[in-house]
């Protein structure tokens, strides 16, 4: 199950945080259309190599494509050029910082994941504050 | 029929131009949520009355309020919250260019369902041109 399936199964109190982690920095259409390719990339180590960081982004932008071109709703397809948009102003000088963006957001649902794993869920709380 | 219905029976090359008036200014995801709410009031009045455009405004975000906490979609809701905020952060001071956003959407809607209703529809694509 791909990571941002299990997400979705969270109870809403962990959604909640899940919901801080997306705006339009990352939009979460982008996360939840894209989710396995997103998941199968390596934003780590794309995040200090500008050259990798470029060719991700530009993959990135062929993945919306693809998506937006076989989209028969117009109003997502709509969001869709909307959203491509604004990638292309806010990274395409910035590939990295797209990578680090992304990196992070998948981190911290990892961490949000693995602390509802735990029978105890009061430490989460806890670690989310900090 | 509500005018965003017939908006969106038009055929794709029609839908493109209509595609060009949303933007953050006025995203598509309120014009279609709060369709015949938003075809109900008078924005034109509305552009010229800054305090009429205030309450508009007020109005517009409890339509949100109640359409968010009805949505079940994690994804949905999750984006109406972050078109609220950008709302808030463009017009909570400045309602009456909201108003002036929406009536110009409005009407340019009008000129293009309008124009698609003649027979000759090499008018149309002159008229949008200009």
């Amino acid at each position: 199950m791909s990571q941002w399936k299990q997400i979705q199964q969270l109870e809403i109190r962990l959604l909640e945080h899940v919901d801080y982690l997306y705006d339009d920095n990352f939009p979460m259409d982008i996360r939840q259309g894209l989710a396995s390719w997103i998941e199968a990339q390596d934003w780590d180590t794309a995040v200090n190599d500008e050259s990798m960081a470029a060719v991700m982004f530009a993959n990135l932008l062929s993945q919306l494509d693809r998506v937006r071109s076989q989209e028969q709703n117009f109003l997502q397809r709509h969001n869709m050029k909307i959203i491509q948009q604004q990638l292309q102003l806010k990274y395409t000088t910035n590939p990295a910082i797209m990578a680090r963006v992304i990196s992070t957001c998948l981190r911290e649902e990892r961490r949000i994941l693995s602390s509802a794993c735990t029978e105890e869920q009061g430490p989460l709380e806890k670690s989310l504050q900090n």
